[in-house]
């Protein structure tokens, strides 16, 4: 039988998703858990991976399992034995054919600027950056939409035989409590470090240090050597994987 | 010359306000920051205790130094070596007669209860309690305000020679995006865990398992002993001290 769960962290305490020997991350957690719960190794599969400190609302994943255990059994389990900061929101049986990455037609990715005094208690959850132009900025994510070849936003270590073009079907910017800008990002997909990058180059135009045309000439160039600073995994949330 | 701070600090990962011997403190840290900027041993003495994992967005401290550095010289020169956690949101010389404690006027704390879904990415700065009455918890919240003997309510522990009589000038319960109730206590001064087993009780009345009634009787009882539990720490913040 296959299981669809949909999971929120907090990963300001991991070094990612994906499993890197014993180094603390989401799926060791999970199959650390499942371990306990079932005595089984369960492979798990997630819509993607995120990056050490970046959070998720609602991360997907999918795994086989052969036993008599209820979905809403293995949430409450699982739930049971996972560490406060990673949560199983929701776990259904699904078709076969369901595949948590293969079968995802659009993810959404939001990123939190504090823009006003430094907060000690939401700096685990945001970045802290004064000054910014929020018009320009708005104006500038709007260059991104649609379907582009965003190699030069990508870690300059992605696969070389994937495809870099991607499309990004919606942006926004909202001011939310007149302390936070949230940046949305609905797109079919997006490359390792796209978003952080892209991010450090409207806070670059939003400072009025770098040119709004800059996106376009990254586009063009192609050349993740050019492209900007990666801004902190912590203001990066995965909030939502849609089928 | 006599300084007052304003400081934020999120409490999770804290033995609470207090300097004991070498635990994690908020206080060692404010005195280990003291010692890399001035080289000095600089005393501070703040508005009141905070507890372990209690949070705090605006404590007060006032110490006094003989030093040429300016407030804003200490503001930004403290925050260069506090972790990440604390943070001095301001500093401004005050009359030598001014005391973070005994010139306060009335404090206001905080306590934020999550009713919905468990959440990761908010457990360190909540609790998490579902099915509460909110009606009844409104009722039973506004028997707390004016002039009581909150001994009930303290821990067993106070300094018996002190007074237990403390006066609640105005209390509230907010909804908060529709996912968090905010209780809100302003007084003129809160024993120790009285708010954390005022809450612990006004849980209790709100998850009907006990009778509004009880707040009178344990103020005529004046017995720690019949109190409720306490609830966690973490949902409690020290939120302003007014002179």
């Amino acid at each position: 039988m296959r299981y669809k769960c949909i999971i929120a962290y907090d990963g300001y305490e991991y070094m990612g998703f994906q499993i890197q020997e014993d180094l603390k991350t989401i799926e060791l957690e999970i199959m650390i858990a499942f371990k306990k719960l079932l005595n089984m190794d369960v492979k798990i599969y997630p819509s993607g991976r995120t990056d050490r400190y970046v959070h998720a609302k609602g991360q997907v994943i999918h795994f086989d399992l052969d036993s008599t255990i209820t979905a809403e059994g293995i949430k409450r389990g699982l739930n049971s034995f996972l560490p406060n900061d990673i949560h199983i929101l929701s776990c259904e049986e699904v078709d076969e054919n369901f595949h948590s990455r293969f079968s995802c037609k659009s993810k959404e990715y939001r990123y939190y600027i504090n823009f006003k005094e430094y907060d000690p208690l939401s700096c685990r959850y945001c970045v802290n950056i004064t000054n910014l132009d929020l018009d320009l900025m708005r104006k500038a994510i709007k260059k991104l939409e649609g379907k582009h070849d965003f190699k030069g936003f990508a870690s300059a270590q992605i696969d070389k035989r994937k495809s870099t073009i991607k499309e990004i079907y919606k942006t926004e910017i909202n001011v939310i409590d007149d302390k936070y800008y949230e940046f949305i990002f609905i797109g079919n997909g997006f490359l390792k470090y796209q978003i952080r990058r892209m991010m450090g180059l409207l806070v670059e135009i939003g400072r009025h240090k770098e040119n709004i045309n800059m996106i376009d000439e990254v586009f063009d160039k192609k050349d993740p050597g050019i492209s900007h600073r990666c801004l902190d995994g912590c203001g990066l949330y995965l909030y939502e994987v849609r089928y």
